[in-house]
């Protein structure tokens, strides 16, 4: 059991501690060995307890909990989507998540995980993207050039080699700072001024738009032979980005189908439209692409043994580490069955102190 | 939208900040203002979103997630129930758990709930007694002397004027703690030998062991007229405490049948078996206690919307207070679809800082 000698000790990964980490490590190598932890993940998929993620829908959002295991350590996800919330000046996602061991239920690290999140959500795509992309893709069209925008490009940069990006959004504004936050990592760059414009010549085509209702990003002849779409963005019943189209001409790749069926893209299919899981690909069990035309789609909803991997890999990053905070999270009294008296402990402290 | 100002910055009450909390307000005063929040929840219990809670169970015990919302709050709690784990001094039960803004999907405050748990769960069990227990009770049996029984006793003289104990556990050294603990609070206690000798006398039975399996602490015959029973410590799938006859002569009243269906006493009997939810009795709707020989059992497991009582509770304690912890929890771009571009001033500050 590997349980802090502190019993009331959780450590705890804050924002500028996870800033911190991923600029130490360098954003594309962090992306790789997150990568490689979530396929190490994907590869044991058996071995975990999966469920749909616990939604709670609102008028304008949702929030959600993301609970896996693999019978050794327990993981679970805080995050919300509320894409209204650039508005008022907020993100439209924040994540926090906790790993704990199973053994005995103790908290093990409580991190920060919006910008994990980002990272995640990257990495998987670009993972998938390398089961499932022609082998000599090098140029990706990028459509919705939000938060999420940048991890994907350098994902796919470090992961697969695409260095030439084409950028669309409905906001101007928005791909021009996408560019310019890009402009260091030496990809080739071209702003459009249409999703039609950004996809031509694109070997691989990332949607990652963030308004929550069906919209029609991706018409049926946008899509040309042998292209391979990295659908981001719908991920919420009600929240799609292609059209129903699109679809049917592909081979749909997805994380887990109970969840993928009522969030992903396919929520506009038939609940017995066929679909391969993205694990059985990475195993070997399943084909990937399977010749020069076809067209693939990952329908990227984001499932909870990614956050698990994440965390696991910051949790080993992390260890031993002195320069992350702990938190007093679990009541610790000297005798375990006598929780009320630690109270007494702490009233006859207080007064003498008085 | 009550998101603070400080975009980064979730609100955490701590360990020590719950002790001190509870301590300055007094024990007692605390358990009757939290069953104040919590019977206004359930007054309101058509306006919650209610799912049984989210467990996955491994050898040893469990972990859960217990979400609740009423449309403007959204809260949840995690705990874990390993009772093997006081033979390695760790607590049997702990938890944390977070109240969120509905509108915006941000944490309002994050808080160690183990403490809170266990008053929660104490004031409940009085809650319902209130209902359910004869008018003139005055003597409580309390079987299993762990970390509950001391706050149960205090919840039930609080709110009933319970002032006799009879305390029986089988390990004596937990009677002898319990009494030793509740000693100033003006209880007339009696220390038994067994719990046919405890339940002797008593108007109100509180059975709250902890052991994994199906126990039978009470059988039928121990059980006589007009007796309330309090069933707090059978709360999991293959965790009970009494014997299915004695369910079959109680009027039996439960929280959530959807949960408590699948982890209290009630897993014995069939799928069909009439319950009373406690929220019909609170509001008038349903009858609670109907003559005075009637046998009353309250089928605690523990339900969400308790956990979300009182975080309310604590957060309207704690508001304004500069006593409790200030975490950095949430990513909070100077310009919100930003995520990336702080990482790179990060970079920059910490480069420039060498």
């Amino acid at each position: 059991m590997s349980v802090p000698a502190n019993l009331n000790i959780v450590p705890f990964i804050s924002v500028e501690n996870m800033m911190d980490l991923v600029v130490a490590t360098g954003v594309e190598r962090f992306l790789v060995e997150l990568a490689g932890y979530i396929e190490d993940d994907f590869r044991r998929w058996e071995s975990f307890d999966k469920i749909p993620r616990v939604a709670s829908h609102s008028r304008d959002g949702v929030i959600e909990l993301m609970p896996t295991s693999d019978g050794t350590l327990y993981g679970f996800k805080y995050v919300n989507g509320h894409p209204k919330n650039t508005n008022s000046g907020l993100q439209t996602v924040t994540a926090f998540g906790v790993l704990s061991d199973v053994e005995s239920g103790y908290p093990l690290l409580l991190s920060e995980m919006t910008i994990l999140t980002a990272l995640r959500t990257a990495a998987t795509s670009a993972i998938a993207a390398k089961y499932l992309a022609r082998k000599e893709a090098r140029t990706m069209a990028l459509i919705g050039n939000g938060a999420q925008s940048e991890f994907q490009a350098l994902a796919f940069k470090s992961l697969l080699g695409i260095d030439r990006l084409r950028l669309y959004d409905i906001d101007p504004g928005a791909t021009a700072r996408c560019r310019r936050n890009l402009e260091r990592f030496g990809f080739d760059i071209e702003t459009c001024i249409s999703a039609e414009q950004a996809v031509e010549t694109a070997d691989i085509i990332t949607t990652a738009t963030a308004d929550k209702h069906n919209a029609t990003i991706l018409t049926d002849n946008m899509i040309g032979p042998g292209v391979h779409i990295n659908g981001v963005g719908g991920d919420c019943p009600g929240k799609t980005e292609m059209h129903r189209d699109v679809l049917l001409r592909a081979d749909i790749f997805v994380e887990f189908p109970p969840q993928t069926r009522v969030e992903g893209e396919i929520q506009q299919l038939s609940f017995d439209h066929p679909v391969t899981e993205l694990w059985q690909v990475i195993t070997g069990e399943k084909m990937g692409r399977s010749s020069e035309k076809q067209i693939t789609l990952f329908d990227s909803v984001g499932f909870a043994i990614e956050d698990f991997s994440a965390l696991r890999y910051v949790r080993d990053r992390v260890s031993g580490s002195t320069s992350i905070n702990q938190l007093d999270l679990l009541a610790d009294p000297d005798e375990p069955r006598d929780l009320f008296g630690m109270l007494l402990r702490r009233q006859a402290l207080l007064a003498s102190a008085c």
